[in-house]
């Protein structure tokens, strides 16, 4: 059969998310710290994850409930020094994977409609699109933010597909949450192919709903099943009857 | 006589303020362009400088209102796109002047208090404090936000002289805005210097009050006015009796 698109997923999909993360908050904790909040490196960084937790990691106010864990008071000074850490750690670590950028020119050569489904804030899912330098690769972007739905809602995936104009049926699913991404595109009827990275990368699905056609390791891979037709061509580019 | 404390402004004194903002601008537009704003360089640039005129410097609202302007409708991958220009102009050219660090580093040895008194944001100021390396310099940093009053405010000049433990009249105050800077440090009586940098710099005082002690084009020209006696030697680094 033919496949005539391809979506994915963002954060650790297309890029190293997690270690961005921590990376950023590492860099935010140490730039805290000689700005003068009292604590050692490890309770920062321990009370830091705490408040990400409790807040989600869209809030903007990691920092300032920080101060308040530490016990002190709120202070421009240790909140701008955490922003500026944080801000400078991107353009060292919101970088695509090695295989991102080759793999999706490929894809684009090789006639597939390409997009992007992704959970979060629409602001910062674009910065990541643009700072990866990938902005102008896909025919469609869907953000959440901007949908008003999130993954798994079968809704987002349909709303991409008819943007992309494709059915879900002759669509794949490339993302690295069992939960969001596989069960979600499972549900529409799309190809579901699991990029094992971040931290969802050793969660193994408590059923088949959450269990993705293949898994891969890097996005080269989806060439790969390209070759052995697990993925179909685009109906476009092959000989028309 | 003696002075005893050394104050400073941030923008345009100890960095290229009006050369960032210029520069974050036209990348902010050339960006939103490349991500599909549909308006030339040209116009895109005065339609921001109209827009940051209207709400003013420190508002969070310049990219959207900068789209209604154009006539698009909200888009977060276009305010993205500005968004991202601007902060990734910040490690380019939110520096400080070649002259600031060595002056302040030298201010420091001769015995002087060193201070910051800012108008702005208090965590936007903080940021500059930081980016430019700055930030552990000053024995005090007011910023107008936080502080709730601003230059020309006579009491944000006495609040920092506090904060020093030094009196207004053995301090010097550097800045290069003359109705701002100049004028309030005249009225609680410190030494102003005013600093010909920035949008400010031909700008002729209207009177008197507005007329600093002395107009310098370089911080390191600071140096120059203490060889010359102009401003007076720390009174604990002479002689005590």
């Amino acid at each position: 059969m033919n496949h005539d698109a391809i979506i994915f997923d963002i954060d650790d999909t297309l890029y190293n998310s997690t270690r961005l993360s921590i990376s950023a908050r590492e860099n935010a904790i140490e730039a805290m710290i000689d700005a003068g909040l009292p604590v050692d490196r490890e309770t920062g960084t321990e009370l830091l994850a705490g408040v990400i937790q409790r807040l989600g990691a869209n809030s903007n106010r990691h920092f300032d409930e920080l101060l308040e864990a530490v016990g002190v008071p709120p202070s421009s000074r240790l909140i701008a020094a955490g922003i500026v850490a944080y801000h400078n750690t991107k353009p060292v670590y919101l970088r695509p994977f090695e295989e991102t950028i080759p793999t999706l020119l490929r894809l684009r050569d090789l006639g597939y409609r390409l997009g992007v489904i992704t959970n979060g804030m629409a602001v910062k899912q674009w910065e990541k699109l643009i700072r990866l330098g990938i902005q102008h690769f896909f025919h469609a972007a869907i953000v959440s933010e901007t949908a008003g739905m999130e993954k798994p809602d079968p809704e987002i995936f349909t709303v991409c597909c008819e943007q992309l104009q494709v059915e879900p049926a002759v669509s794949v699913y490339v993302g690295n949450d069992p939960h969001t991404d596989v069960f979600g595109a499972n549900r529409v009827g799309m190809l579901s192919i699991r990029m094992r990275k971040g931290k969802h990368a050793d969660v193994e699905p408590k059923d088949d709903a959450y269990r993705a056609v293949h898994d891969i390791h890097r996005l080269g891979d989806l060439l790969e099943l390209i070759d052995a037709g697990v993925i179909g061509l685009p109906s476009a580019a092959e000989p028309q009857p």
